[in-house]
């Protein structure tokens, strides 16, 4: 491999701090939290959000807790414009939240963008230029004094025009970048903010937020912490500036970036839930907020639905979390060693009795870096069904002989009452048994031959119907304790109205996964679905099979159902 | 949530180290490497590896250049012994690599451990206890006494039988691991360290591997950088001792905690390709490798086929390498915003001036940390199809319109290939002009109204047949250039044996990745597959669609071979 091509970082972007603070500092408390989910996470998304997905999302972050949330780019983009005005005119921002928009330095783009922001009762307009060597050489022409005077013009310029256009009763902050700060030689974007502050003249009741993003992951994290306390101790105007770190994760170090940033000086954050943006995405929210929390220090954001957030992620952003991705991947709170489950046990026990005894409710468990009830997830072992032979693994027999491709979380819920009955049978279990157990756990009114139906609930019918962009109309027959109930219902599509038919049986039904595919075997079209819900705050899974896949689906909800009541 | 119940890292943890020295170090070159993928990494998948997964994992690493390889877990699973054996027996391992092997500090398990590395030339035995706190007092009920007596009489078990039961020829290096270091005390850290050298007498030509796990990562990477360099101040016989970390990536910063921990003092890295590993996963090899590429240092392993190692992991794993993962992700090298897809056109425009004009090759281009093509891959810029719609999208809308539900790289490939359509002809594309343009693109033998049929090879026929547990035996007729051939071959399967036919043409043919699912529309059991080949060192995809699944995956390797003619 061609490594000579490369240099190290530390050649072309020195570093001079010969006193750093940073490695003795704690973190103590929250930064300021900037969400760009709606502007870099969305646009580098295969599927950009429809504006149904961009306003699921933004709900989800207000009711999270996020204060400041970006939400577009309006001049560059059609979509962003109408979405940034539906936002205004639906009067849909809570009077703490503000919401922030982007711009390049360009004096038509910057009076767009400030159009825009009619009617919205606080908002910052935030500007950016490329500060960087090579794209002052390469992709601009520009030298240094033009790329300075561009930041400078563009400051003055939304001055000018938020002066001329928005009421004085609307307030509006400023935040400015110098692009790809993290190869901006620092002597020239301390010169350049410098610059910008000249212009907007920040003071006590006139913040400025100056934002430093490692727009590419150059370099290891202490040399970005460096720079960034480097930064924090050669501004002017320090207790006026908002300082704010913006990383993105191609080296595999957000987080970290974004942490030490913090010990060296970053009062506010940005980033995207999961980790969404350009490439390999910006820093992960959700991470750098519980690694706060599992230090005691609060995040001043809600977790506590942590299946929940995701769950609106994925529907928004078509993308699917990691097996492995901090707190909240499928696999996370999962110990496959029996020496882990073991300790784990161990640890529960003590936790137990420590609590009962002394009421010390200290967290403190082997293994488990949170408690993963906080999260309103739980802690699930997961023991081989077969050894380590792999072929002989639950999911795979499932597979190879009845064509089933359990969604990963349901394997997981499988494998330990898989184990449940090789506890009590000892040693391995073949494919049949295997199909026993399952169909005996999930399919309740199934007929396989051997097992005796069970369930309080069986579908017996449905009759639904829709007229084009309206709500469907379910007709729903339920046999309860084995007496048939008739329930009418509507929703936005066939599981919403089975939901709520559901919810009129006196139970609280939310659905967290779905999933559904045809069985190839046999050539006919049988579907099978599988459906995770939260029912009554048991979380679960149900699966259905039929030859219609709506009826697959609602049998998977009732099967779910049936299951929090064995 | 109950924040309360959460203490800072450093409050029970507190290290003492006034002058640190690692700030101010560099990486200078590659550490030695563990790759503990066939032991940790594979204990913590769902599906572990069958043999044959795991010998192709075993050749994969010492084909990349890995040179110390952990190999499982003898004595604690039968199926981990037979592995272990069968590199023994089939004299699998190089000269020039080292397998290590696992085991608790229990005399039975260190003498099985030991008895499984007979005719090995060379070999590690490594061994653990857990020293930290809560493993000391709630797991096991032992003192610091205890805890470290273990340490003791292990190792001088390890010596005793290496002595009685191994050959003077063979080379048997020993590591110990005071596991859960990173909650360890320090004092007893380095208590229990150097007690279990004072037994093993390390030397100029007896090396001792100190291992320092964050087995579960627990505070910011500074801290563990603190923790490796007051270890590797304070350790007697510095110079003889292999100071090893094994980082998890609890708080998202397995990478980073590991290259500060290289800088101070780590000499040794253990860790999976990907991030494979119990919970969020020990730390990903193929990052903190690629991150030292990046800065001009050499990592002494291949990762010029990416592509093909991925291939090859996700087979081993069956777990999915995400999206957005450094270096290796399909979205990594992609750019979605068009300001960046022209400052990285001018970038490799100004690239190569510059190396026509001056011989530079140095790397420097906007938005791209590594050249894609040095790890096989190339720079891909996608461009919406209709703005941010998203129900404008390509994947949307054959898969509702079509139910194709296509691989994201495809989606990626395609996107590229609808906008060279778009461009020409402005704007956007509806579903029916998207699906002529797919199916003119990748079934150039299809029917499609209004379609030339294209293509330089078509299927006419096959038959295939294979007795249990032989090869699969294929007789093919391929129309090339309207000429019928009829070829015979064979492989491990139909897709095997079908590569080895079109080789037979003439073609170098490798399979990079594979999916296929039926289409449930209609009814019927058509089914799509779509394969993502390296032919002639051209990668691109092919799709096929066809009643039978087997034929549907021979035309799409048909397909992407007619597309590299194109």
């Amino acid at each position: 491999m061609p490594v000579e091509k490369y240099r190290p970082f530390l050649e072309t972007n020195p570093v001079s701090l010969t006193d750093r603070q940073w490695p003795d500092r704690r973190l103590e408390k929250a930064p300021r939290w900037l969400s760009t989910d709606l502007r870099d996470g969305n646009q580098a998304l295969i599927e950009p959000m429809d504006p149904a997905r961009k306003r699921a999302m933004f709900d989800l972050l207000v009711s999270m807790g996020y204060k400041e949330i970006e939400i577009g780019f309006p001049a560059a983009s059609k979509t962003d414009w109408d979405f940034v005005r539906s936002l205004a005119d639906e009067d849909a921002v809570p009077d703490d939240v503000t919401v922030s928009v982007l711009t390049q330095a360009r004096t038509d783009l910057i009076q767009r963008t400030i159009d825009a922001l009619e009617g919205f009762p606080r908002a910052t307009v935030h500007m950016y230029n490329a500060t960087a060597p090579v794209f002052r050489n390469v992709v601009f022409g520009n030298d240094r004094e033009a790329t300075k005077n561009l930041a400078i013009r563009g400051t003055q310029d939304v001055i000018d025009y938020m002066e001329k256009t928005l009421g004085d009763d609307m307030i509006v902050g400023y935040q400015y970048s110098p692009e790809i700060f993290v190869d901006t030689e620092l002597d020239f974007a301390l010169e350049v903010c410098e610059a910008v502050m000249d212009v907007w003249q920040p003071a006590a009741d006139r913040e400025i937020i100056l934002n430093l993003p490692s727009t590419v992951e150059r370099c290891t994290p202490n040399i970005y912490a460096d720079q960034i306390e480097w930064m924090s101790r050669n501004l002017s105007r320090r207790e006026f500036i908002v300082l704010s770190a913006h990383n993105h994760n191609d080296r595999g170090t957000g987080v970290a970036t974004t942490e030490l940033a913090m010990l060296a000086g970053a009062d506010r954050i940005e980033g995207c839930l999961f980790g969404q943006g350009e490439r390999t995405g910006n820093v992960d929210l959700v991470t750098v907020g519980l690694n706060l929390y599992t230090q005691g220090i609060d995040p001043q954001i809600d977790f506590s639905n942590i299946d929940e957030v995701r769950s609106v992620v994925e529907y928004c952003t078509r993308m699917e979390v990691p097996a492995r991705m901090p707190y909240v991947g499928d696999l996370v709170y999962t110990s496959f060693s029996g020496s882990h489950q073991d300790a784990i046990k161990k640890g529960f026990e003590a936790r137990r009795r420590k609590i009962a005894e002394t009421g010390d409710v200290t967290w403190d468990l082997p293994y488990l870096p949170i408690d993963p009830a906080d999260l309103g997830r739980s802690y699930e072992a997961v023991v081989r069904v077969n050894s380590q032979s792999g072929k002989g693994g639950v999911a795979y027999l499932l597979s190879t002989t009845k064509n089933l491709d359990l969604p990963r979380r349901l394997q997981i819920e499988l494998s330990q009452i898989v184990k449940d009955h090789t506890d009590e049978s000892g040693g391995e279990v073949t494919a049949d048994e295997l199909w026993h157990i399952f169909a005996d756990e999930y399919l309740p009114a199934s007929e396989v031959a051997g097992l005796e139906p069970w369930g309080h609930y069986t579908l017996r019918s449905m009759s639904l119907s829709s007229g084009e962009g309206e709500r469907s109309e379910l007709t729903v027959t339920i046999a309860v304790g084995g007496v048939d109930r008739v329930i009418s219902s509507s929703g936005n599509g066939p599981i919403d109205a089975f939901v709520a038919a559901i919810e009129q049986l006196g139970h609280r039904v939310h659905i967290l996964d779905y999933a559904e595919h045809a069985l190839s075997e046999g050539g006919d079209a049988t579907a099978a679905a599988y459906i995770e819900a939260d029912i009554d705050d048991k979380i679960l899974w149900g699966v259905g099979i039929d030859p219609s896949t709506i009826n697959a689906s609602f049998k998977a909800i009732i099967s779910a159902l049936n299951r929090t009541r064995r």
